[in-house]
């Protein structure tokens, strides 16, 4: 059937990526002298060769089907569907032909840029399965874009996103059976795009691979919420200014990873990111990171970090912010994109009005938080009486899920059967 | 023969990494707060199972070796030779048997850890052909101990340094007949780990390998020194305090690829990275950076930004300094390890102090500078008169050679046979 011609999703946000990929980062608020990037200068840059087509994309079905696992055994990310996608790239050709082929292994030169200089990045979103069998995308082009941004800051080709978006829509629906049926579970999609120039000159990389991988998935939280405990972090650092902390780069992951560690042997769950001498809240491990005040004049404000560049530009963190702005009653809430420190917290939680605080993410969608440690003293952050959630991040949860599931009509959530 | 039993080069400083290699990085000078990583809180980090050993390498030789270029062919890191290592490693058995196999593609699945998120980590280190025929590494042992420390602030295994250099001089004894003989030829080493396991969750990988490939290389300047335009760039961030920009992590390096094509449509070969609103000098492209300053008591100071955890702890760096300290004049120079500021090199140039700039690495030893663009104005670096270098950069590159290549017995020169 193909996508469904009531909802024109793939209009201008979806658009094929302007001449100048290049000026995305590095034109932008921390950027004191804008004279030194104009888009004129990024010639080097422009898309070449052939755009990215869905028009012909070959389809090789593999001989031999996977045995599915039941549902309750899935692990996040261990287990892949049938099929794969890979559409190679060069800088003479530019996007060659798309294909579907059997998942299988990558067979790359060791000479290969991506396992050097980390020329890599990825995007994560999940398809749906609704009561009527039919699948669903969440916002893909919300992924897309953001892929594509974050493919021009390393220098790695960007791509026309709808074409994207329907070579996607073909691997899901031929894999459509690996999606469970089952309401909070669903299919994460791995597109991911590595730099496969084989020599170890630091350079642009010549050619390039854009493959896509899915993994079924289930609930976040199959026997209810469970909040966390973060270790409010300052002994390292996510993201800074002029970096790349708003990307999602391959980059962007692995140092995070011990000081994950150390949290943990702490008894930590996760990191909670500070930034500078003021201990600015930046993100949780790898979500978004919102919090609830209540103010003087008696209103509640949510609030999470503004897209300053060290923040990545999470595709949940909009959608709450949207349906906070639309839902929420304007009387009685205050929605801010503002920088705020772990000693407002500490301040508001001292005071009693330290309401909710949550991660906001693919994965989980909402990661309810119970507890952080700073400098050693625990900051307490309230849950529902008998929840282990707030009330923001249960509600956001049961308003996201019924748009992915289609139980309630919106444009967020893109039929694809 | 082995090693050369004169020279105990793998005593102290290639000492198998001590217990806790993740203390490395979080506790250092920009640690505010040293009671968070004590290294008795690291114990998920202690290796495991067997250790890194040369005992018993199995070597398949290659039943097709390939065609050599002639020298002048040669293009850095663009020809491999007829084998390579490979060592795998797991979080239950420890380090395997290491191979020596003819080089081959890695073949890995798509969910790998390596292409996600950038757990990956190199060396670059070069092989001398002297004039005995005989083949010398240079400085190993400070290549195996930064390769370990870098592996650690990324989660992936450390190993006894003593056993790699073992390792990896099979492999070029090996493949020995691929090193130029001619004056400035060398044998380039990429000892390259990788994070191999293959699921999607963001955790410390259960499974890495490490591997060496070889490239033989020509001289960075085949036909004498050839200085460089910089542009001094404060638009984007190398490294930050309390980040990775001390370790050699491929993540330090995709995102710096976009100034440097920026640089170059301004016709810069590189970028001099600034660092904060003082615009300290900080690195150049992927090289330390030197200056000469001509101090008002008459003294020559050769300066160099301090490793405060944002400056990659170069080995040709320090050799430099090791050299200066020991062989220039004590009355007539002053050798720094501190931080200065664009700002000060602008002042030097004006007031004709500004003696010489260069960058140094193992790629091209030292990288003479002949101008630095910033904020749109050149700033001038004095060259020798018919030379595109300046003095110190000339000096150091002929004492480092003469080591390298055994003309002048050094302990940093490592027979290995």
């Amino acid at each position: 059937m193909g996508f469904s011609k009531s909802r024109p999703l793939f209009s201008s946000a979806a658009r094929r990526l302007s001449a100048s990929p290049a000026s995305y980062l590095l034109c932008r608020s921390w950027q004191h002298q804008p004279k030194f990037c104009p888009a004129s200068t990024l010639a080097a840059s422009e898309p070449v060769g052939a755009s990215l087509s869905a028009a012909n994309i070959s389809i090789e079905r593999t001989a031999a089907p996977k045995e599915k696992l039941p549902p309750t055994k899935l692990v996040f990310g261990h287990t892949f569907t049938d099929h794969m996608v890979q559409i190679p790239w060069n800088d003479t050709d530019g996007w060659l032909t798309p294909k579907i082929l059997p998942y299988q292994n990558l067979s790359l030169d060791p000479a290969t840029c991506v396992f050097h200089y980390a020329f890599e990045c990825f995007e994560g979103m999940k398809a749906y399965k609704d009561s009527n069998g039919s699948i669903r995308l969440f916002r893909p082009d919300k992924n897309m874009d953001r892929m594509s941004k974050t493919a021009a800051r390393i220098c790695l080709p960007t791509f026309d996103h709808d074409a994207l978006i329907k070579i996607i829509a073909e691997l899901v629906k031929l894999d459509g059976d690996w999606i469970p049926s089952e309401r909070g579970y669903s299919l994460y999609l791995r597109p991911t795009l590595i730099g496969t120039q084989a020599s170890l000159g630091v350079a642009p990389p010549k050619s390039a691979l854009l493959y896509v991988i899915m993994s079924p998935v289930g609930p976040y939280y199959p026997t209810g919420f469970k909040a966390v405990k973060l270790e409010a972090t300052d002994y390292a650092i996510r993201a800074w200014p002029k970096g790349v902390g708003d990307r999602k780069l391959g980059a962007n992951y692995a140092p995070g990873i011990l000081p994950q560690r150390m949290a943990a042997s702490r008894g930590f769950q996760q990191n909670l990111w500070l930034f500078g001498d003021e201990g600015y809240i930046t993100e949780v491990g790898t979500m978004n990171a919102f919090f609830v005040f209540q103010l003087p004049d008696g209103k509640l404000e949510l609030a999470t970090a503004p897209l300053d560049g060290t923040i990545l530009e999470g595709v949940t963190r909009d959608s709450i912010l949207a349906l906070a702005r639309e839902r929420f009653d304007k009387d009685k809430w205050v929605i801010s994109e503002r920088k705020f420190t772990i000693q407002e917290v500490a301040d508001h939680a001292k005071a009693g009005t330290l309401v909710e605080a949550f991660g906001s993410g693919t994965a989980a969608v909402v990661s309810p938080i119970k507890e952080i440690s700073w400098r050693g003293q625990p900051i307490a952050v309230p849950l529902q009486a008998g929840k282990e959630t707030g009330m923001v991040a249960e509600q956001m949860a049961q308003w996201i899920a019924e748009i992915q599931y289609g139980e309630v009509e919106h444009p967020w959530s893109v039929l694809l059967n």
